[in-house]
């Protein structure tokens, strides 16, 4: 059993295969919001409050953070988000940049035990990120690719994994503090992406032992009503030993995928929260419709 | 590679590892339906047609008939229904009966090669019911359960599979004629049933080698909002190597959770059907939402 912890100052979030699946949320990233990056770049914050409140009210066990202006300072930028979002929800963040000294700058302002998304199999990548990850006593994302790029054979992907988790081993850092992200591909371009994806977390599961993230939207890039795609995907790759994704946490059909497959793992016990969430109406209230489909309809709107 | 092959006149269906999941559709069976049990046995068929022809359109690749209906003439009524939707609809028959006598006369007049829908672990029903599936060459329907009734071990379940497939064996029915229900529990009862259907699953794939059905809406007895349950249950199951499920083809989120997974495990090559079913309406036909979304709302009017 590998449990990856990841704390706030109130509250602790469990990655690990007999625990519920674990959703972060996505929002709080400029990249392709001209307006948040606008905001973000003149010091104005408002929206990454509002997306912070908003994210954990859906549901967000964790929130992701990003600051990737270009032209920006993003050390500055990311260290603010992270010091506000932390004033303003209790969850534990993900700190979120390709920039090391920005990682740095959150890390030195975090107030817990965060997730630094992310290292990849990169040596100058993991001689720089490991590093920081081991002196703020953090957990990391893992990407699966290396010099060579994205392997579409899941194989491969699986020993770039192996040797991040050795190499993090020879800084000190736990297999429990390494959180693969295995690259999710779009099916559209690539048929067999899914098939390959649930072989490569079953092995992640079964032989690494590591806890898992992804992306989990760029499966459906390009198709047709994405989030009914999602919603087959999600509870796939949660049968296949997927641990928790970045997600956007407002979308309730990705968010009702999860909870079904939370119900189907047996990890959410009674199904109370299944019932607390989808349970009809009472009668006074009722307008002929679960409350189920009401949500739905609101969330649409 | 197993491949279980069900035909009509006209048509072929193949159950596989590596085919599109196979939609039975489940409607035509007066259980819990007044109406159309009063009417069967009175000899009105009209809405065995109506309903044949709704599923089929909704797309299901095959139909189960099913005329059990206390005190009346089961063997009759379920061969002139059989007659009946055959003359109606090009897709293979499932002959669901718990009535031997019924089944033989479903058979005695199904053309192509039909599934027999069912046979257990008790030994009165494999010696009475497997000499019928050789004598027609038909496929089966194997339930895991003995004269002990339904283990809540999926792995006392497998062993009940693995004699009904070498008792099929010794009558000279090929593995590849077997599909085997695992059984489906309902999760609001027993809470980790759907895990050990999985691991049930994955072990009749795996090491017993056949193709799978179930009565999937069973999983979500009592529970509010089972359509959304059931959407995350059918991809895990697939997911764990389910080939194909007794269900009701009129519930879109059911389609398109299974469209989906058709996607995630690669059945659906290029994507086409999920495309066709789900591509955004052309400009001037398009009131500002997707034919998915229309179509969802349609389902539910």
């Amino acid at each position: 059993m590998t449990e990856t912890v990841i704390t706030s100052e109130k509250q602790k979030v469990v990655l690990g295969f007999d625990k519920r699946f674990v959703m972060i949320g996505e929002r709080i990233n400029p990249t392709g919001r001209k307006l948040l990056a606008a905001e973000m770049a003149a010091g104005d914050y408002s929206r990454v409050v509002s997306d912070a409140i908003a994210q954990v009210e859906a549901g967000a066990q964790m929130l992701d953070v990003n600051a990737g202006i270009p032209l920006a300072d993003e050390p500055k930028i990311l260290a603010e988000c992270v010091k506000l979002v932390q004033d303003t929800v209790p969850v534990p963040l993900s700190i979120d940049s390709s920039i090391v000294e920005a990682l740095e700058a959150g890390l030195s302002v975090y107030k817990g035990k965060p997730l630094v998304n992310s290292v990849t199999g990169e040596e100058e990548r993991l001689e720089r990120v490991l590093p920081l990850v081991k002196k703020y006593n953090a957990a990391v994302v893992a990407i699966s690719n290396d010099e060579t790029g994205i392997s579409e054979d899941p194989d491969v992907r699986y020993e770039v994994a192996k040797k991040i988790v050795e190499r993090a081993a020879d800084y000190g850092i736990p297999r429990e503090d390494i959180v693969v992200d295995p690259l999710v591909m779009p099916v559209g371009a690539i048929n067999d992406a899914g098939r390959k994806l649930m072989h490569l977390l079953r092995r992640l599961q079964t032989e690494l032992k590591v806890n898992t993230t992804c992306g989990a939207s760029n499966f459906s890039f390009g198709l047709p009503n994405r989030r009914g795609l999602n919603a087959s995907f999600l509870p796939m790759m949660i049968g296949a030993g997927m641990t928790s994704a970045i997600m956007n946490p407002l979308h309730l059909e990705d968010i009702q995928a999860i909870l079904g497959a939370d119900v189907v793992m047996g990890h959410d016990p009674n199904c109370m929260s299944w019932i607390k969430k989808f349970r009809e109406p009472q009668p006074e209230a009722a307008e002929g419709a679960g409350a189920g489909r009401r949500e739905r309809r609101r969330a649409r709107a």
